[in-house]
């Protein structure tokens, strides 16, 4: 047990869950380690929600803030949400419990781009932190820490927190070691320098995390698998979005606006993500690299066959079988992967500077290409913005992707106005579905509508939508970006009141 | 004149501007100099509006392709609107005629960031520069370009043009030599490179354009004023939202988050911005700096009073008292003002290094904090997004105001839902109206909307808003951010039909 924990002096800081959770008071403000379901204390958040639940049979109020890197699992904010044990959280969540309850309105939910999140807590606009809870791979000699399968925003939290409560999870490889790069040389205005990055793989930091070893209150051994959701290979819609994608960046080549490395990659996390990496390599290109948030499965793949030369990130989430594979060929992924705070894996300097071709998901985009990528029909909130306005504002090429149609063909992704907007007309070059690709560069907002209906739009809501242009074109207020504002968000209504977004 | 063209080679290319303007043809895109009404070319452009109106009354096409920094003038943006000359315009527009035409559906307007045209042309989207027609101070004796009252996108329309046209303005002082700081290290991913400004008077680059002589293919001599409207002593209105401000900023430098010198200061143009200016002349600041797009009177004002130690901006925007004090004070002047490309002046990079203060003006904000900065009534394009995206999504401060309501009253801009969308919840800190100052930094969308109608709402439009949040909170489909979507865009929709969004 003890050889994660190499720093003589801290081994007596050892304590159960219980006990650590037991230093979590009410209304404190707590900043918990974790990026998609990797990384993230597996086992102080369980024991606070018992304590949280007993606290609430006894009639007494237990609810804290609670911060994370983005999504954790559900033995973070599935049980703190269950026990009612959460007045505010931010950035990043998909557990479906907390879902629930932040759309009830039961509690506060604070969504903005995950590399604001680090410097908005410097700055001071969330108030002080009480705790960090952050799970480490290992503790060195001299009291550093070996990060584990995610970096997120924890050097922000070890920094920021009064106290800080460390979970050594025996379950992370030690042979991550190494493989991170926390960047020190973070700076508030007006002392800030360029950060010196200049190519996806330069390290510019440490491979460790510092820590006051006098603010360490707890540390608890753990040995659990992170959420690990396992791997669905991409359905037909993915894949042709993929196709559509891999057919535009062969035309950009052929163009020469992009050279056959294309440029560094980000995408979102999912099955069209996925898709659109085997595309890559089934396509036949070699040595791209990769400037991104999460490594998936598909990543891994890509590493291994030379697809891909090499990937930045700030998480893994990988399979199970991601997990065997990547710990059987460790020393070949040591070499090709770099996890970065995330602040410095979506800092808006770095993806302009690299030049991005940034891939996101996204619920719907409207006619002019404005996108939500957050709430259904406007109020109900999914995950989050996460990284996508990050990459997508400053990227060289800024792509939105999604299956044209959703609940078996109930609900359009392309509707007139987005009921929700998280980038704007003015961030948004190409829209992708599994009809066809619309690219929106050097196109003002009536020449945008009519390729997205064209291009991107179900034959089922087609026609509803060229209607819709049609009479906006003739009839709108202003005819610069058409509406009709009686119906602009008709078919939201139309969705939330009959369950299906066409005309009966 | 010839002074003013040192260059000998270059003389013999000196033409009148019919013979310039008669080497633009049908469908070219032209690249022109300009930003908020200085340095734009006087003489070429209505010359060719003559050429144009010559060959439509002859049954002949003639439009072309309009590309400047921004705002230009009557004499270019109205003369080839009335004309029927534009087929599309970007980025950013003021004139009435050119909107008129834009609204009728008239012709292509795209609407983007301010930093993002010069990379967007180098990239290709826009196809190729026909003709660039720049104004210029001089032509030194080797050929480099004095540039005038503003840089904009000059650097890159000299570099992508296949044909320069120039206009050497003697009205321009020959003063302005070496006040302009033009960065040549820009380059295209994966090649870029830090910018190395890390201060707002760090000069980066060279005093001079620089332009391949073979490209020059015109020279014509003029001697025109810039727009220079007159300067507005701010409103009643202005003053109470700088008031708010004010209190903001000394509220935050108690609370340790700003220091007394503050942050580089951006500021839209106008009234409301020349009020912030004054305000804090008067609140006692001192040495502080400004990283802005535009230089107005106020600024001079308090660059002269020692307020404002220097400022880095693209483009002046002078009253002609402006201009009379400005060149009654040129030594003094110049050695505290930078201009630069506007690529640098917005670039997000520096913008997020340097921490600006970010203070825009806007046309409506919704509960949550959604600002529409470019639509009135979600269709009509008033002038464009101009730079305010570049600045407030990394700004340390993202400000935006507007008097809360317009028209008389009729018009309030606080309302449920904005009908366009420029900046998202995600990137709005602060929204100030006369009425009052709210500041949404670490609040949920619920939390900003009471914040929003209790601080800012005109008292006209606080119960309706009132009563519209408090209907949503119970009846939403998510309450996550609450919205009845029959209603959300009916105040707009009441201002289409009655002229007044109150209920009668």
């Amino acid at each position: 047990m003890s050889d994660r924990i190499r720093h003589p002096g801290l081994r007596d800081r050892r304590m159960s869950a219980a006990q650590a959770a037991a230093l979590i008071r009410p209304g404190m403000t707590v900043a918990m380690s974790g990026f998609t379901g990797a990384g993230y204390p597996k086992a102080v958040p369980q024991a606070l929600a018992a304590q949280i639940e007993q606290a609430h049979d006894a009639g007494e109020a237990f609810r804290i803030k609670v911060l994370t890197g983005a999504s954790t699992a559900p033995e973070l904010d599935g049980v703190l949400a269950r026990a009612q044990g959460i007045e505010l959280r931010l950035p990043y969540q998909s557990d479906p419990a907390l879902r629930d309850r932040i759309n009830a309105g039961e509690l506060d939910y604070i969504d903005l781009h995950l590399s604001h999140v680090a410097q908005y807590t410097w700055f001071g606009f969330y108030g002080a932190v009480d705790v960090a809870v952050i799970e480490v791979t290992a503790i060195t000699e001299d009291g550093r820490l070996v990060p584990s399968s995610s970096v997120g925003n924890n050097k922000t939290w070890l920094d920021q927190a009064d106290k800080v409560i460390l979970e050594v999870n025996r379950w992370q490889p030690e042979a991550l070691e190494g493989m991170h790069d926390v960047y020190y040389g973070t700076a508030l205005p007006p002392n800030r320098k360029p950060i010196p990055l200049l190519h996806p793989d330069d390290r510019i930091g440490e491979a460790y995390l510092r820590c006051d070893p006098d603010k360490i209150i707890a540390i608890v051994d753990t040995d659990a698998p992170d959420r690990n959701s396992p791997f669905t290979p991409p359905d037909a819609d993915s894949k042709q979005i993929a196709a559509h994608l891999l057919d535009f960046y062969a035309h950009e080549v052929r163009r020469g606006r992009l050279t056959p490395q294309l440029l560094p990659l980000q995408s979102g996390v999912g099955n069209i993500a996925n898709a659109v990496l085997t595309g890559l390599a089934q396509a036949g290109y070699r040595d791209l690299t990769a400037f991104t948030e999460v490594i998936q499965d598909g990543m891994l793949e890509l590493l291994k066959s030379g697809v891909v030369r090499m990937a930045s990130a700030t998480s893994f989430s990988l399979s199970p079988a991601g997990i065997d594979e990547f710990l059987a060929h460790l020393d070949h992924y040591r070499q090709r992967i770099v996890l970065r705070t995330q602040e410095i894996s979506n800092h808006p300097e770095l993806v302009r500077r690299l030049g991005c071709i940034a891939m996101n998901g996204m619920i719907e985009a409207d006619l002019y290409g404005n996108i939500n990528s957050t709430h259904v029909a406007g109020t109900r909130i999914m995950n989050g913005i996460g990284g996508s306005g990050d990459f997508a504002r400053n990227a060289y090429l800024s792509v939105f992707m999604s299956p044209s149609t959703a609940k078996g063909g109930r609900i359009s992704s392309i509707v007139p106005m987005a009921s929700h907007v998280d980038h704007t007309e003015h961030d948004v070059m190409v829209v992708v579905t599994e009809q066809g690709l619309a690219d929106l560069r050097g196109l003002a907002p009536k020449q945008r509508a009519q390729r997205v209906i064209d291009a991107c739009a179900h034959p089922q809501y087609r026609p509803m939508l060229q209607d819709y242009f049609d009479r906006a074109s003739r009839e709108s207020y202003g005819k610069h970006t058409p509406h009709l504002l009686t119906e602009a968000l008709s078919w939201h209504q139309r969705f939330i009141e009959t369950g299906d977004m066409r005309l009966s």
